[in-house]
């Protein structure tokens, strides 16, 4: 019997999903064992939306959810509305109706992780999400499945397209924050209003689901120490690849050892040697470390209508499998357990750090601020100085040491009369 | 009830394992829904195998596998024995008693993979192979599911260690290839006897397998044309990198365009600024294009005791799932089919090409190549001529021609009288 299948959202990513249904029926009705089929496709403008009718030709159309969420012919539901509104209610209403559920509504399963994996448990309903890390890339998979004898050491990802575009385009061209936001939004890489990509609250909900699935555990976004790409300034990025060999890219890092948890995001600079320092754009990356796997990376189109349907069709297929064999009662929900995670307060997190000061020109400058440096236990491991215009920066790494060593020492030496401006602070990870 | 396993062939990897099994026990039993026991190992030197008895101390010790096949009370066999006599009974013993059936065998897979998939279908058991390519990264995973709703475009591998760490070797520190294999020997990352790693003929395998699950159909390593990197000079990846910016890499390649399916496994030219020129010394890395995905990149360990049995344990524990919930038998089977699948002969295949010219240093030379060269309908790129010792050698790349192009011109110069010693020639892919 075919799977009757119903779509809530019919934005770019679910046009795209209606389309390559439409288009690979063969290969996908294989690896299902039956039909798709879309009964009901839900959304406000949808008697606008002309390509609906191209692609799933008899499909009900409806502004109202609830004609699908009530529909016990309908046994998958598909929910691409985004945000936390009336998603959230598709999402919960349809768990709660015993169907299954698939989502690349990040906000919504980085928000309420608790709520909704224990309503799906209870109602014996199973929900995916494998797009809403990363687009087409099966990454939420390899964490469940692939790497699943693995303790995960840590994660480290690329995770926003936005972003990583305009980094790109200031490290390579040489352009200001602002110019480089300009050049993504005429791209299509940038929203009008870019906030919750620069100020790094999507790199933080992707952050949130990888390390709430590597851990079996929640990791609520607002634990997650989070820091935005707004206000760099290029002058840094320049010199940190001239002399150091470095490149910045905003990274979601999640650790795990001692028992504890340490779990940011942050503009980070990496050896422009390194893998993912390759990673330019739009492109998304992912290194996972794990204890047998060792170090497993996955790259590839972040975002863009059909990469996130890929993603949501390989849920569709997994979970119609699963309704076709009438298995889906039986497969393990997420795992999850609401034990304690034991959470590494920000300033005890150990890392490099690549400093640029900003003084008056005058002899002893820089024995007053690697006095302050070393007076909190900040050793300096390179050093340079070059006059920029009428500024003389002092561009400074840093051995290992803790983010509460640097605070201390930055609100020591940002104090000195002899310097100018506040002092720059980035993170430098291996 | 617990799961019961047995194991033939307690290697590096089944030694691992059991030693992962031993190790993280609490979470693969939360992803199985059961505990996994070992009821029995098998190996010629099982009782000269110490650790066996630390990781598995109740596990009965055997050299016979028929008492692994024949044991009704395990349902889960792990083939750990590589290569085509015992292993191959064991996987179709295992089959036909009904059993799941883990297995790390890539030669096994990819010669007689439809023997296998057709008795799997028959006697409804499954058998998975996640550490045959690519070690721990869940590459035939993510083809099975994760780019599941996508039509393949291209696969794009470097899929050996020990040829990839020779290459690494050779373009980074000058080596010769003799001197490179002998460091490779020396790190481990070679066999004594190297040739199925030189000669492409792993590579070549583990193409076939992820060709095979890409298009529904076996592709058997007969049909993957061939050529190992034995006998490849220093000089032409030190210039092709200085003049071209270009880097050698043993390249499993298959496309499936026009209705034809291309697949070679060569040392071929990539730029430098690629993301897979990135992949050094034992590394593994799977460039996928999917239709909707767009390029996708799976990167990581391709070896190592610990690296195979992440990619095991990863098949065990869906294997054992199965089992715990009753649902393997309604598990689909890896898709194929037997229609038949047209192959492009190697000589229809179009790409760019590097040539190196060995000739007398005399006015009129490169007129004369370059005049043969058009005559085949092979057009220069770009050309520089450079005295190393005695010899001038002409390097040239070419615009995109045929290979059956290059091979008759081929045939044409290298009969020339100026020209001293046999024409090199390697592919070069976007």
């Amino acid at each position: 019997m075919p799977v009757k299948i119903g779509l809530v959202g019919c934005g770019t990513v679910g046009m795209s999903v209606l389309k390559i249904l439409h288009t690979n029926p063969g290969l996908i009705e294989d690896r299902v064992g039956d039909k798709i089929v879309v009964k009901t496709v839900c959304d406000k403008r949808v008697n606008e939306l002309e390509d609906i009718k191209k692609y799933a030709k008899d499909a009900i159309l409806t502004d109202d959810y609830k004609k699908i969420v009530s529909d016990p012919e309908i046994s998958l539901v598909v929910e691409l509305v985004g945000g936390y509104t009336i998603a959230k209610d598709v999402v919960m209403e349809s768990l709660r109706a015993g169907k299954q559920v698939a989502t690349a509504n990040k906000a919504l399963i980085a928000t309420y992780w608790n709520e909704i994996f224990s309503t799906a448990k209870k109602y014996k309903a199973l929900i995916y999400f494998e797009a809403s890390v990363a687009a087409g890339v099966p990454v939420i998979q390899a964490l469940n499945e692939g790497l699943a004898a693995n303790r995960i050491e840590s994660i480290t990802g690329i995770l926003n397209g936005t972003t990583n575009y305009i980094l790109s385009a200031m490290s390579r061209d040489g352009k200001s924050f602002a110019s480089a936001l300009k050049e993504a939004q005429k791209a299509g890489f940038a929203e009008a209003d870019p906030t919750l990509d620069i100020e790094g609250h999507d790199t933080k909900q992707k952050l949130s689901i990888l390390s709430s699935l590597a851990y079996d555990n929640w990791v609520p976004p607002d634990k997650i120490y989070c820091e935005g790409i707004t206000g760099i300034d290029v002058i840094d990025l320049k010199f940190a690849k001239e002399e150091f060999g470095l490149t910045l890219k905003l990274l979601g890092v999640t650790k795990f050892a001692n028992g504890k948890l340490e779990s940011w995001v942050r503009p980070t600079f990496i050896q422009e040697t390194h893998m993912m320092s390759r990673i330019e754009n739009e492109y998304n990356g992912i290194l996972i470390k794990g204890d047998a796997a060792g170090d497993v990376m996955f790259y590839g189109r972040g975002a863009g209508g059909d990469a996130a349907a890929s993603g949501v069709l390989s849920d569709i297929i997994y979970l119609a499998r699963n309704v076709v064999h009438e298995t889906a009662e039986k497969m393990p929900y997420v795992m999850y357990n609401e034990r304690k995670l034991n959470f590494l307060p920000i300033e005890d997190s150990e890392g490099e750090y690549f400093l640029r000061f900003t003084t008056v020109d005058r002899p002893g400058v820089l024995a007053k601020i690697s006095g302050a440096l070393g007076e909190n236990n900040v050793s300096i491991a390179s050093c340079f100085q070059r006059a920029i215009g009428s500024t003389v920066p002092i561009f400074v790494t840093t051995h290992k040491t803790k983010e509460g060593n640097i605070r201390k020492a930055m609100a020591c030496i940002d104090n000195l009369p002899i310097v100018r401006s506040k002092t720059v602070v980035y993170r430098i990870e291996d």
